[in-house]
């Protein structure tokens, strides 16, 4: 691909689209030209960029003819919907959505694990589930040292998943509780406040897993090109704005030591260590928003299963940007022959 | 005991201690008369109580000269140095602190596990960790039916843990973050409101596990009398103010279907489902709130382990109710002949 492509941003407008464009401009991202699009509804609305005011376009079938690369933020249907048209055109696509990703024609791409799938495109190539990304970029290099026989994970999600309007409802409960007011909860249907539940995502009535959960199952394996894998995952939600946090219980098929371990991660691209036990302290969701890294402590041997062979640890990152945002640009990167790391 | 003792509370002013009067209420406790006990900066102050005005006293040592059963909630120095004193005045002591927890000579009771340990005490019988409460009540029904293996859990833990002083720090949080103030930290050192954070216990700088994960692991290895069961805990603080949650995935020892596992469950006492996966409504603290079942939903077979051996499920339960009082005083029910069980 061109080095200094003609860009579309579909869906710009969200919060992933908006996170788009502050990313572009933190790393550099080289462009020939910069095309704004969302839907019919916010089609000429302005959007200051790089001190420029850029007009919002309207997403159509015909909005991909001058565009080499085009980063899509603006949901499933959306990317099914208009996708196709932009590969026509000539366009490659990195998806945001869960449209393409258990596409077997369709590389499903965490830059810090398999970058050499992007080369296999056929146009589209897809940007994992949030709560995915966060979760592979620690494991996968102690997937490769050590092999990793079996993960249990536990999340605590952002609203942000949910989009700007789920944020923005966290916080107006906030203010309507300090003042004493009802809560609104167009979004949730309930109370976010001093509250979580599990994940708002469909629940299949026969497994009783999530759409969530079973993403980071399946998504993972596919990442990894490991289907034996074993994976159990529980995704709850909790009244946090914008970064997520995991709980994960490891067991490895060749044992580590707890320094080989720890020396894996800190070796690990895109993973930074916060895991000062004297100090307490350990990855946060404030602590990890507007970071690139995932922030992974609270690294240590789990008591319950065979010394060398089992260990627990706790990851929080940024949902909007390495969960969603940044990958996608790190995958742009990739295609345009300059990759560049993670980095706050 | 007298089925109508003299009774004691300890530490009357905290959130527990508080919850002791409630509950005693609502129970309808019978006791002969009741003395409140406190700190020499809490004695003078009066509490409502069934419709009287009562004089909170200092705890000292000559305190229990006239009392039957005493109810503990003050912290573990505190019950250090006073339960002895009462236990010589003859008054059999329910420590909801971790001073005695572990010691070989007192009983650590969860009623709906282990109540016959009751009259094995020599005076002090401890009421275990709040977590480890909410966990035991749902976990042990399944190891009677079928012996559970491991357990590995990650919690969702509210404010009131830390007490009534946490609560508010993290309510005026909300209301100074609703205001553009800058946000009190005194309890927990960071900010709470919209974030989450690695239990605030003191982490042992060797296994690099916090004591509150130590206390799930080894009391509740000393209720189900079973050293061999196998844990692993990771403890975490949400933004929540009086429910604690918990994420729990189960190894069993002998195979079980879901429907003998759920039927196991809806018949444990102190249990309630909800588990419904169609209007996805499962366990939230704001439901569990002021309740005093642990609630159970989630309830799936892990897609990660042998069919039959693996389930996992997602609980809540009051910290303060079930997780601290609601306990304790059922304890005392045991001490005096009127056992009943949780119900709200």
């Amino acid at each position: 691909m061109n080095r200094q492509p003609n860009l579309a941003i579909a869906g710009v407008t969200g919060a992933v689209g908006q996170e788009f464009l502050r990313i572009l401009e933190q790393r550099a991202f080289p462009f020939a030209r910069l095309k704004l699009l969302a839907s019919a509804r916010s089609a000429g609305k302005t959007i200051e960029f790089m001190g420029k005011t850029c007009l919002v376009e309207e997403l159509t079938d015909a909005s991909f003819s001058d565009v080499d690369l085009a980063l899509f933020s603006a949901g499933g249907s959306i990317s099914k919907q208009f996708a196709p048209a932009a590969v026509e055109a000539g366009c490659v696509v990195v998806d945001n959505s869960s449209a393409f990703r258990m596409d077997e024609q369709t590389p499903l791409v965490v830059p810090e694990v398999n970058p050499h799938a992007i080369a296999e495109h056929r146009g589209i190539i897809a940007n994992p589930n949030c709560s995915t990304i966060l979760m592979n970029v620690p494991i996968w290099p102690l997937h490769q040292a050590f092999g990793v026989e079996r993960v249990v994970v536990s999340t605590y999600q952002a609203a942000s998943g949910a989009g700007a309007k789920a944020m923005e409802e966290l916080e107006q409960q906030g203010r309507d509780w300090a003042e004493g007011k009802p809560l609104s909860d167009e979004i949730f249907g309930r109370q976010y406040l001093w509250n979580l539940f599990s994940h708002n995502s469909d629940i299949d009535p026969q497994t009783g897993y999530n759409t969530e959960e079973t993403k980071m199952i399946h998504e993972t394996r596919k990442i990894f090109s490991d289907p034996t894998l074993r994976i159990s995952a529980t995704c709850i939600r909790v009244p946090v704005l914008r970064a997520h946090c995991e709980s994960i219980n490891l067991t490895l098929r060749r044992p580590a030591t707890e320094q080989q371990l720890r020396r894996t991660l800190e070796n690990a691209p895109g993973v930074a260590i916060l895991d000062d036990r004297q100090a307490n302290r350990f990855p946060e969701p404030l602590i990890a928003s507007d970071r690139d890294e995932v922030h992974v402590g609270r690294i240590r041997p789990d008591a319950g299963q065979e010394p060398g062979y089992g260990y627990e640890m706790f990851i929080a990152g940024d949902q909007i940007r390495k969960g969603a945002a940044l990958n996608a640009v790190q995958i742009a990167e990739h295609l345009i022959g300059q990759p560049q790391e993670a980095r706050t």
